[in-house]
């Protein structure tokens, strides 16, 4: 490797670290309208089988959920916290 | 409700039994390459997990994983049993 390509590729995981992400989506497309949302109670256990391979900070973890009559919509974003 | 209501209700139900859909979507963009892959590992727990709120039979799972330099993606596509 020449002097070049390591300054490239140090620069790239410098300018890289910082957005490592991860994003989860769950969408259910329901017949039944009536039937209980289990996307909320959902979402704390898909972070804590995630939390077993990486590194999940608590305030880094931006949490939407949509609904409306067909559809419902857990999206998590989570930005990964920089490595040593 | 009147009973054009009625059939109309019913016959959407009847439509959509067949179209009650679950997606999960899990992508990781990552800033190092070379880290393990703990997306093939995670599916395992991420239907373990949903399957604790709706039935899910084996055979209706479809499961897409792809990877590139910047980034993994799981994607789950799941067609839920008609209900009684």
């Amino acid at each position: 490797m020449s002097i070049f390509d390591y300054f490239k590729s140090t620069k790239k995981d410098t300018a890289s670290v910082a957005k490592e992400r991860l994003q989860i989506i769950v969408a259910h497309e329901r017949s039944q309208r009536a039937q209980p949302d289990y996307l909320p109670r959902l979402q704390k256990e898909l972070l804590e089988v995630i939390r077993k391979y990486v590194e999940i900070e608590q305030d880094q973890i931006d949490v939407q959920l949509e609904k409306n009559n067909d559809c419902s919509v857990l999206e998590l974003n989570i930005v990964l916290p920089e490595r040593e």
